[in-house]
């Protein structure tokens, strides 16, 4: 029997010390079948053990030949941006009501793990945007995105006003709440509430969104990976722009806010039995017909 | 030939010193037909005389039988707001493009008010809402509403989560960017943007018209006019609600917003050649077939 | 102890057997509690007795005090439409999952009715249309709807055009699937699916909701129950108007169908739990926050 | 100057005498050009001349450099299914309102027709879908859709209900009045209509839109474009599957409508200054700000 991974990472929600016991009982199973275990060195400090070795996620992200997270999509959603550099591969587990990225309960997460680490697994490789905030021909701001690039009006009460560009050419000037800028993966998230459609996750693709916007034709549109999109702030009080409801920067009225794919991408393992269409089914509630 | 007005007030637009010369030669023209001219005080400041009685808009509610507005629907929603409590009939004229509310061109305004000030107009009542916060039984801030009283989440990008009773009975827990609670009036408003239907502004009616709700099954519901609506913020950081967005105030978790209709009416008066569907058509581009 | 009614219809869901046994349990219990007891008589001919007097919906409207509706809403849809000109009240018992008229189970049945039949119910007043269907001048087709009465396109798959006028004026002209023309009642069917509001039955309004139109901000007008619409097909090969999916028609160009209310209005009884809320909640799934 | 094209077809609007004044100053611009002009043998029966060789459109597939195409995008859409498997480029000439497949005005066809034959022309390729009937594991039924291929519920007024799979997982039980599968070409037709997003006609994908669904839910899935799409139609009184409001065909309950990407693409040409910005703003209204 070969291993396809050597060293595992484990990860934990931040600021959680209850995930401590899950994280333990994971590090000693996976101890035992031989694999090399590293600890985020956050999630480390609420262990009652140090005979994990504490890593921080950079060198997480080049040592280790698999993370495996604990928490929620939230907390998934941030390791791999910040992991987005290195390419390691990662699994989610989540304790609570499974989530889109974070697909193995914690309830089976030690047969389903097994089976996965002994190759049982596939692939999925995920894009993220880049964003970057431009003023006066300065590059002010940048970030990452996993779910979505979100520009959005501030406290003002008011519509903001934006022209967007793609490649260089005009497309449209809308007046609305914001914009989501979403990759496939946040297709699910805040980009559904605002009408935008399900882009399947294994796609490369960009969808620009309109939040609530004042000309009702305003409908979503998408666009290829390879487009560089770039939104122009004409009017606003005190608009923002946040990367997956995690970096923001305010902006002034003639900032541009460019986004662009990133060019690597994350990978996540998912358990042969996953299914993003169930998954689909369950978190939207399509199961029962009324 | 007997005039149903004799008094009538003039009120333009706030810090908009060009819809001086327009009130100026409405003045005179209204003069020379025997009417009593008053001029709303701050609109007289930007006026290059005096024979004009300047009046504060609360002299106006109590003295003038008509109140002529010169402005966009921003500026005749405000007017109507302040007016509220004191019955005084209204007539909109707009200066660019026609609004809902400001319904009559410059272009055409000196025969179309001598028509309508010979008795020739049609009076509609418009609802106004009363909104209330209420914090450990205390009443915080309250404000009238001709549109809308908008509860809306702050710049920490995050949905807020609230609940929603009429009448005391719960309705509904909701997370979203918001929610709009509608007159109609305000239909055509923010509340159409967020999804709302077009309400008839002759009804008495409230929308609650929730804003990207997380749930793709909250969809708006009209109730009647007498409900009192509550809605208790659940977990927010910075939410805030408005007042057309005029009046506005920082929420914290647990406070209620109480919303009720206001027990006085906005009273329109229009040209019988008024029409609400020919306005719909041309704000919402229902026009061309393409 | 005062009964307000006397005498009780019985009605179950057509073409359905296995209603029987409930219906002569139903019949049984009543009996015994001395009210008099009428069958319809077609849910008659499915019981093994005829002990009960078999009476027809237009009998069961003159005679009986209240009519109890055993069935889904889309059988009390149909009753009540039956009955509309009656003002017989109804109830409703559902044997599987609650609907939004049939609000009692067959589970907890014996022990609600006891409680209404003693006075301890809440009297619903529901407005229903009338729709009729002029060419040339000549009336062709008229019927109620409880729910809505809906304008749709035919096989022939291309969308049809037609102008709406509301009280003799002038709407619009849209292209569409279809318009749905609901009540408040039918505003939780089909108009829900087109996108259209959920107005509180407890209003007598009128909704207009149109089904995929091009014109993207065609979007659903509310005006008020008096309002006369009328839908003039210009355009089409083989539309078709339904009335609550139950009486339809075919139509050709230049076809009129006007709508109205109908005079009389249907009487539906709750018991004192009743709340249309929850059921809203459950049939939208609220419940949960994801 | 050397020419990328040597041999021309023109064709018209079928059914439309109109259009052969155009088509006959085209041939004789062309023919002086020193092009070899065929005219489509139903055109040419138009025509007051006999001079221009006529060839049946399957001769045009094989023997035509280049085909211009007068008429509208419907007529476009025809053209360009039944020349699909011929990979001849296709210019569209709009003799009205420009359209999104049609993108010269007959108004200025000469210039830009003349810098595209000199090369100045950018091409785009677009897929088509290719949908199959199959009952009882028989084919009965196949055609091409450019724009979409529709599942639509028949007079019967109810709605249909129907199992999606994608590459033989199970997606989801829908019950709607329809389903729409669109190519990026059909995302601005009926899809778009039916709440779908606009995708951008570069792109190879694949749209699945409800058509007006029960659950709210329900919302459209972007997926790549070598999945294989079945539909199982599970009760329907009347069902129908269209290709294009143009092929169409009646189904029964258990038929599975299998749809997948058509192997050959579409060539169209479009001028240099061509925008499909532009045409989105001038299609949806988007150029003013109201």
């Amino acid at each position: 029997m070969s291993f396809p991974f050597k060293s595992i990472a484990l990860i934990g929600k931040h600021k959680n010390s209850e995930i401590a016991t899950s994280i333990l009982e994971l590090a000693e199973y996976l101890s035992k079948l031989h694999f090399e275990i590293f600890v985020d060195h956050l999630t480390a400090s609420y262990l009652p053990t140090d005979v994990y070795k504490a890593l921080t996620l950079e060198e997480i992200g080049r040592q280790a030949d698999l993370a495996v997270v604990m928490g929620g999509d939230g907390t998934m959603l941030n390791i791999a941006r910040m992991l987005a550099s290195y390419d390691v591969p990662l699994i989610g587990i989540n304790q609570g009501r499974l989530g889109f990225l974070t697909d193995l309960s914690t309830d089976t997460m030690f047969e389903t793990l097994n089976a996965m680490l002994q190759g049982q697994y596939t692939t999925e490789r995920r894009m993220l945007l880049y964003a970057e905030v431009v003023r006066n021909d300065n590059s002010l701001f940048s970030a990452l995105a996993f779910n979505d690039v979100v520009l959005y009006r501030g406290m003002s009460s008011g519509m903001i006003e934006f022209q967007i560009s793609i490649n260089n050419e005009y497309v449209a000037t809308l007046r609305s709440d914001g914009l989501v800028v979403a990759t496939p993966t946040g297709s699910t998230a805040y980009a559904l509430s605002s009408g935008g459609p399900i882009l399947h996750p294994s796609l490369d693709l960009i969808a620009l969104v309109p939040v609530c916007p004042h000309t009702l034709s305003n409908r979503p549109i998408v666009i290829g990976p390879d487009a560089s999109v770039e939104v122009h702030v004409l009017s606003s009080l005190d608009a923002r722009v946040h990367c997956d409801s995690h970096s923001n920067y305010d902006l002034e009225q003639s900032d541009r806010i460019i986004i662009r794919r990133f060019p690597k991408t994350v990978r996540l393992l998912h358990s042969v039995n996953h299914s993003y269409y169930r998954m689909l089914r369950e978190k939207l509630g399509w199961s029962e017909l009324h």
